[in-house]
């Protein structure tokens, strides 16, 4: 498989993914939170899919295309592991947090997404959900079932316990 | 549509791009001209499918990921309106060349295909394929039907009259 079919293939099971965490969010009252905003397609995505959520977006310095820059009252600018800890106004109000570390190095976003863990699962409300590309899994989080055509590992969807 | 979605059709469209092309070159000898390297994903992409070509590539400034950098001798390195005119060893030899200007801003990119479009013409041979993302219509370029799926516009094939 090329680069450019294992792009599409993981850019594809994260809308799917986004897609099922919205059908299993639509119970739980919470907001959005998007780790990393990147070039902001996902915010983007995120902003389609759930249009009457606030959703806040961590990012350590803006550089996503114009239209997809979230209101400066939503931005948790800075090094995440600064940002979320000092975050208390989000601790246990989060229905869905989404979390694609997106570098090339695999070692390094598994490493990434182990150390932001524990700041992370303390913002999920009980039933909220995590959607990562990276594996964390734990007690506290329920491994969900992968939306269909979406391969084993790719993706992980998670509920809070 | 978010940019998620558009993001992912056109990366669908100019892999369903590349697979028609590679048909419409079976009979048509020559090497492939990827006109851009980026991170690299398509150079990846172009090398599976086409195995057996030899694969040119012209960059500004290499920063791809290291397993898609190519050859230093297949490797135009500069500004393509400097090394595409210099590549005289190529004139008549290209029986691919691929083309996607690859960032956000859309009239931008049409310049730089309409400024491109004469210095990438008299490298095809005869009966060569211009896959691009942007639109290069004129008396020397025959549009050709684009693969099932993807909407007209999106992508463009054209063969060299």
């Amino acid at each position: 498989m090329s680069r450019l079919d294992s792009f599409i293939r993981r850019l594809e099971a994260q809308r799917a993914c986004l897609g099922r965490a919205a059908e299993l969010v639509r119970g739980v009252d919470g907001v959005v939170l998007e780790l990393g905003l990147g070039n902001g397609r996902t915010y983007d995505h995120l902003r389609e899919v759930f249009p009457d959520r606030e959703i806040y977006v961590c990012e350590r310095q803006v550089a996503a295309h114009p239209d997809c820059i979230p209101p400066a009252d939503r931005l948790l600018l800075g090094d995440m592991f600064d940002t979320l800890p000092a975050a208390r106004f989000l601790t246990g109000r989060v229905a869905l947090a989404h979390f694609d570390a997106g570098t090339g190095d695999a070692a390094a976003n598994l490493d990434l997404a182990a150390g932001l863990r524990p700041l992370i699962v303390p913002l999920l409300c009980p039933g909220g959900i995590l959607a990562t590309q990276q594996a964390m899994d734990g007690a506290d989080l329920i491994p969900m079932p992968l939306p269909e055509g979406v391969a084993e590992g790719r993706y992980h969807l998670y509920r809070r316990a």
